[in-house]
């Protein structure tokens, strides 16, 4: 399952509400995250569940269909989708998808749930790393998939390994562990802990089980709505994800359900009861989840996107996104970041690229719906 | 008279060879450099003589009779045109027109050479320098208007008035000092000199005397050009400025004229010999050369042109010029300068403004003649 949300705010304003990042080509693949993404996931899908919003289900269908016409899809693995009325964190959204998926394929089927919106340059180390949580899976744990920091970034979360080892590539997880500052984050490289990259691959029946006993609500507002659902159809059975009995049950239940992350609804006191693994991937996995402009990978010239030329004179490391036809003269600004769209344009340095969300948060306080 | 030449390339990319400095309106008053010019020279000007390049002819034209049109200059002043077959510096141009003028309105007539991208906000001021440099010039100095400094700026050569009185509001001068370092600057203005704007007034015949004296072949090949000229014709007798004989004239003599500054040629020799006077405009004249992005007048926003909007969250004075219906969002970067064109965007800050000609200069070296 693919939870396809998140506005990608500091990408802002190449990522836009109307078309966030997941949606985007931000690598110059000729394919949005989303269907690198499927495509990545290729080698271990039996079928595919996307959870996204209302305002983004056509295109996502699009994107789904257009890799189908291509024939980059196998048309015998079915792609689902759930339309989340509103988003509601990612424990609601993956505890939905996995309970429908169970309904439809069976309640011991392996799910794992994958955001929409990472970059990983090494499928084949990813595929090991996910063959390897699901191994640990099978085994009845929660697993996640930790990457192998490459420095001690405070950006994200951290996993602490156990040097227990559970199955083959997998290893007890002894605890989830916040953001840290600069400090504990290279404590943290140092003792070998793991970047949480927000993959879990687990039981379908497991993960309901840990949910009635950790969320007992949340699990029964989930069995409401799979009750009224009924199996998964395929994207191109069209609007089928919003048939009446399910507009119904959503309108009835999911508004209940308790706004949370699987990280603390889960994978916390979980780990807490020894019930986590972790496959830990490959140091040259080359992961990243895009989350600044400063993670885009960047040509020689220093453009990111949009196909327009850079010509930097006193300004080392420019990033720039702007479009084909056009020309940047970046002069005298060392790290500037540069984006160009036509009704918004950009200028910061790669110091304030996690500030970008700020912009946009001035610019929505201000009515400025337009441009978000 | 008024040269209308030079490429403003440090206001690059609002400014280019096809529409530079002089016909762009870069202080939002709705006319360009150039028609400002001419609206404020009215209260003193008999006539009008434009000398510019081939290239800026027809759009010279164009916001000439654009400002006739709209009653802004009377009918009965003429507007006359000389249209240089290449820029060969001030002399030959200013020395051309002088005598061309002189076969029009008599030898003894009163010609002021201003420049066509120039800013001044206080016109009752700038009239009455020049009617003072009318009457040092009606008394056969050759009268320029000294500039009352603001600030120690090493971007202008000065002007050293000596204590003399010529005529009401007009001081000899003891000599033109090229542009002085900064500290050459502080002593410059502790002392009273005055900035060198390269406006002069003078009696065509006592130029042309001068000319003959200091460069007698350039006033040889000046007197050429003039008896093949004739009388100037008004701008709106089509194209009558490069009639045959005129043209034939120019191909024989112009490239044989020296290229050399007004300055050179004439102001500081004839200052050496007690021949200049200088007519010093009051100190709230607000005269600008715009000669680069930090000195076009700034809006409350930051922005300086085209209308779009300017966003800056901890990123003071940003001078901004975007199109109408864009947003500029600057995060994090003091005194940017963003100059956003449909073709060309340039990003620096204030310290690199007056570098913007050097990529200019990279651009032309590359080939880009499509963004110069």
């Amino acid at each position: 399952m693919i939870p396809a949300g998140g506005a990608g705010t500091r990408l802002w304003p190449l990522s836009r509400k109307a078309h966030p990042k997941f949606l985007l080509d931000l690598t110059g693949s000729g394919w949005s995250l989303l269907q690198q993404t499927l495509l990545r996931l290729a080698p271990v899908a039996a079928s595919y569940t996307i959870v996204t919003g209302a305002a983004h289900r056509a295109a996502v269908r699009e994107q789904v269909l257009d890799l189908r016409a291509q024939g980059l899809l196998p048309s015998k693995v079915a792609v689902h989708m759930v339309v989340e009325p509103s988003g509601r964190d990612s424990m609601p959204a993956i505890g939905l998808a996995a309970a429908l998926l169970g309904v439809t394929y069976g309640d011991d089927s392996l799910v794992g749930s994958f955001a929409a919106d990472h970059v990983i340059e090494n499928e084949e180390e990813f595929i090991a790393a996910v063959r390897a949580a699901m191994g640990a899976a099978t085994a009845g744990y929660v697993a996640t998939i930790g990457i192998t920091p490459t420095g001690p970034s405070t950006a994200f979360g951290y996993i602490q390994p156990a040097p227990t080892r559970v199955s083959p590539g997998a290893l007890l997880v002894e605890a989830f562990v916040e953001k840290p500052n600069a400090e504990l984050a290279e404590e943290f490289v140092q003792a070998g802990y793991l970047w949480n990259a927000g993959m879990f691959v687990m039981n379908a029946e497991v993960l309901h089980e840990h949910l009635v006993m950790q969320r007992p609500q949340l699990a029964r507002g989930i069995e409401a709505l799979v009750s009224a659902w009924g199996p998964l159809d395929d994207v191109s059975e069209t609007a089928a994800e919003t048939g009446e009995g399910r507009r119904e049950a959503l309108a009835t239940h999911w508004e209940q359900l308790e706004r949370v992350a699987i990280d603390h609804a889960i994978a916390e006191p979980v780990a807490a009861q020894r019930g986590v693994a972790v496959a830990p991937a490959s140091l040259d996995l080359g992961w990243s989840d895009l989350g600044d402009f400063t993670s885009l990978p960047v040509g020689a010239d220093g453009s990111v996107a949009g196909g327009g030329e850079v010509t930097a004179i006193e300004a080392a490391s420019p990033i720039v996104s702007v479009p084909a036809g056009k020309r940047v003269v970046v002069l005298g600004i060392d790290d500037a970041v540069i984006v160009d769209t036509p009704d918004a344009l950009l200028v910061t340095t790669t110091a304030s690229a996690q500030q970008v969300k700020d912009a946009v948060t001035l610019l929505a306080s201000q009515g400025e719906d337009g441009l978000l």
